[in-house]
């Protein structure tokens, strides 16, 4: 029996990487889609990479260099804006990039209306991140409507392309014991905005990580610099 | 005074030429966006550089090398599709590329909200291409919704990102008249689909654009190969 297929938005962190454990336990066949659009973080790319080889699942990698150029954030790799230190500072983090789910679910869109997929993936978390207006639940109604309205699968047969987002309500502990729970290599995973070699433990990504472990009651595999 | 500023996608055809030149004359301080999937006609990207040195405006170029090798179609370099001959055929064209328009909306809505940019400007007709899905209202103002759902800017302030589409409903020679009434430079714009050095005068894209200027009324400037 031929498998419905899916593609997973998998960017390597650990929203990301339990996404893509449900997908394939929710029996799809499965191809991860990062998009690389010149985050500073290319050691989260290289993350991706040893999950999608774990899985052994297709990974197709989509580069958008000149948008580190012309978006300009504390993420992408030619600002000057300085991350921020405190991950409970209310309002919208300095690691925002503009319309990032966006780009990344159209392009990931088009993709699966070439491989004929049913369903889109994607780890958005609108509790840990709801400064973030693109991880939340509004956003991704909206997203599911323009991928339709623009769809030719949809103008020929009304057949309706699924946006799943499955962790959308869940704290980072959730998300852990859930990953752990269905056996996600967390292991692989990557949080740290810094791009080092080991996890800084100290960005608001480090912080929001060791705490949910230590929440979720499950040990951190994570390696960090001090 | 500071102008208020727009961005607008140029692909360097005669529709992003027009709507490119209306708004010019709206008053807008324009930032031209050409994004480059991996279109077999980089010939167009040349005619978008020179509309743009014509006009002495910014061009920002948004390269997605990897996007021909993953959205099979007969518009990017990879693809054994044929394109279409008959620009008359019902359905749509196999020049069709997956969610084009919502990548290309996506970009130009980041880089938008970067430059703090007041409308976006995008050339899609829904009259002579009708089947593109992609270049209906419907799903421009999905797209526009999408877009300030995901914007920091509307989470924020309650700014609200304008689409302008000031071509949707016109016909190619209406828009030809409207450009040659604007002084847009339709010399220098592109339509071939075979990236040739002289467009090729026979593919859809070039029967659509002879009978055009001739319905206008208008002399083509256009260089043919026979």
């Amino acid at each position: 029996m031929v498998r419905p297929k899916a593609v997973v938005l998998l960017s390597g962190g650990i929203d990301s990487c339990t996404t893509l454990s449900l997908a394939l336990a929710d029996g799809y066949d499965v191809t991860a889609i990062t998009v690389n659009y010149g985050q500073k973080h290319s050691i989260e790319m290289e993350a991706a990479d040893l999950i999608t080889s774990y899985y052994g699942i297709p990974h197709i990698i989509v580069r958008i260099p000149g948008l580190a150029d012309v978006l300009n954030s504390a993420l992408t790799g030619h600002s000057e804006l300085p991350l921020d230190e405190d991950p409970l500072r209310p309002g919208i983090p300095a690691s925002w990039v503009p319309q990032r789910n966006l780009i990344m679910l159209a392009i990931a869109a088009g993709i699966a209306e070439n491989l004929k997929a049913e369903r889109i993936y994607i780890g958005v978390n609108q509790v840990d991140y709801s400064g973030y207006p693109d991880c939340r639940q509004e956003f991704i109604t909206r997203a599911y409507e323009a991928i339709n309205m623009a769809s030719k699968r949809y103008a020929e047969t009304g057949f309706i392309m699924d946006i799943a987002t499955p962790i959308i309500n869940m704290t980072k502990a959730e998300v852990i014991k859930l990953g752990t729970q269905f056996k996600a290599p967390l292991h692989l995973t990557r949080s740290c905005y810094m791009g080092h070699e080991k996890a800084c433990g100290r960005c608001d990504s480090c912080q929001i990580r060791k705490n949910a472990f230590k929440e979720a009651g499950i040990k951190d595999p994570t390696q960090y610099e001090d």
